[in-house]
């Protein structure tokens, strides 16, 4: 049985984790984030069991919604907390109110390597690259998409935002638990160090060489490709559209951009297609 | 020169459609509708110029940003107010603080009536149609999208939200002001009228039948395609689904679905190069 610990005070010591939350968004500076609502909740516990440096802390329950979680408790670590709190006391304690009832606190016990994780990468692989992805929003939608198509990683450029902020982490559906990433180095120096490891690099920009649709020509049996993605209003830097393939989405001429969610989904989905990767 | 009107008092009645439009968010109920930022300023005189029933009706700028929209108030109509106050009477006057400094009340004169709209399409058609669509997010996205792609009209089932919800506009980039569209009829109703002019119907479901990027295929030639799209968490209705083709964006068996701004716009772009509509 879950070890469930009921709080009354808003400024209960044991759950300073939980407070005002909003306000003071704990980036992963130390490792830890705050997962809200059941779907990113089962993804925590499902990254917590795979063993893969991410631990379930402690749960935040709002207590009329404990016994529909009951069977997602079942998978909860038994020696980790299970407060439960009135719905008075948690917007209290999360400093607004929150409808969704269920907070958790995780874990990342170590920062994944660069080179070790593209080392471990498959022999036919597809991975995501972000360079000064500061939007959390954005950077959400990216795992999103990324876990939508079976990317095998992320690859942030260290002026890229950390993906455990806690929007990054919801608008993701929780992916960013169970989507291997990186976050570190320079763009063009984890580019070089992807192409020499027989990555095709495919860098989106506005004014790309060739459209996306067509990436299977550039590939020829390649089993290996990177999508490099910018921000929405500077783009890629002109040092990586000058060194690797340049790709676009033909769109209408009137319109400026797709959001970066929808940029990376395009992308994802017409590489994979390529890739001989979906269904 | 533009008709520049001073305003020092946030309860001021000039500005009243302005009084805190976070909290009573004007809905298109009686046309009127909220323009924020100056993009969508700009996709509004667009509209205001293009005399297709939409009008520019007063602004409400900050008084040191005034100066940097003087290029854009040249074309504002004469005969309109452009309120001008300091950032203290402005965020009185909106309810919450006001970074962009830009606020335009619109007007829309005629509601877009579906058969009309249905009659005027070119021979060479793509339309993007919304069931049930109530998440503001997501119509923005969808006309985002469909601007992108230069799909010739979105057309929304009765259920569907008003496009003109001001965040709806926002985070459409303002292209629900110009991008033609109507909001009446039920969906099978609506999707049986296209099918009688000619639209090939394809219901975007997770089971589809045909995976969209092979949407070629079913057109074989024909220059008509309605994409249609439902919530996020139900879908398109069964009968729907029954009677029309249903397309499937192939994706991991692990994730339940992409969003549905990322899915239309993965749907747009598939349909638009089958179609041969893209550069």
């Amino acid at each position: 049985m879950a070890n469930i610990v009921s709080i009354s005070e808003a400024d209960d010591p044991r759950i300073a984790a939980f407070h005002k939350i909003r306000e003071r968004d704990l980036t992963g500076r130390d490792g830890r984030f705050i997962a809200e609502g059941t779907v990113v909740l089962r993804m925590l516990l499902a990254a917590h069991r795979a063993g893969r440096g991410i631990e379930a802390e402690a749960l935040l329950v709002l207590e009329n919604r404990l016994a529909g979680l009951a069977p997602l408790l079942k998978d909860w670590p038994q020696d980790k907390p299970v407060y439960v709190a009135n719905g008075a006391t948690i917007d209290a304690i999360a400093g607004f109110h929150l409808h969704r009832g269920v907070l958790a606190l995780g874990n990342r016990l170590t920062a994944p390597d660069f080179s070790t994780l593209v080392a471990s990468l498959p022999e036919q692989s597809l991975v995501l690259v972000g360079c000064g992805i500061s939007n959390h929003d954005n950077i959400g939608s990216m795992f999103r998409n990324a876990a939508g198509f079976s990317a095998d990683a992320v690859l942030l450029d260290e002026t890229s935002c950390d993906p455990l902020y806690r929007k990054a982490l919801r608008v993701s559906v929780g992916s960013v638990l169970t989507t291997p990433y990186s976050r570190q180095g320079q763009a063009v120096s984890l580019l070089s160090a992807l192409d020499a490891t027989g990555f095709l690099i495919a860098a989106l920009s506005p004014s790309g060489k060739l459209e996306i649709g067509d990436i299977g020509s550039a590939l020829s049996g390649r089993g290996r490709l990177a999508l490099v993605v910018g921000t929405e209003g500077e783009g890629l830097p002109a040092e990586v559209l000058e060194r690797f393939l340049t790709v676009r989405i033909a769109q209408s001429p009137l319109l400026d951009s797709l959001n970066l969610g929808t940029a990376s989904g395009i992308a994802l989905h017409s590489a994979a297609r390529a890739m001989g990767r979906l269904g």
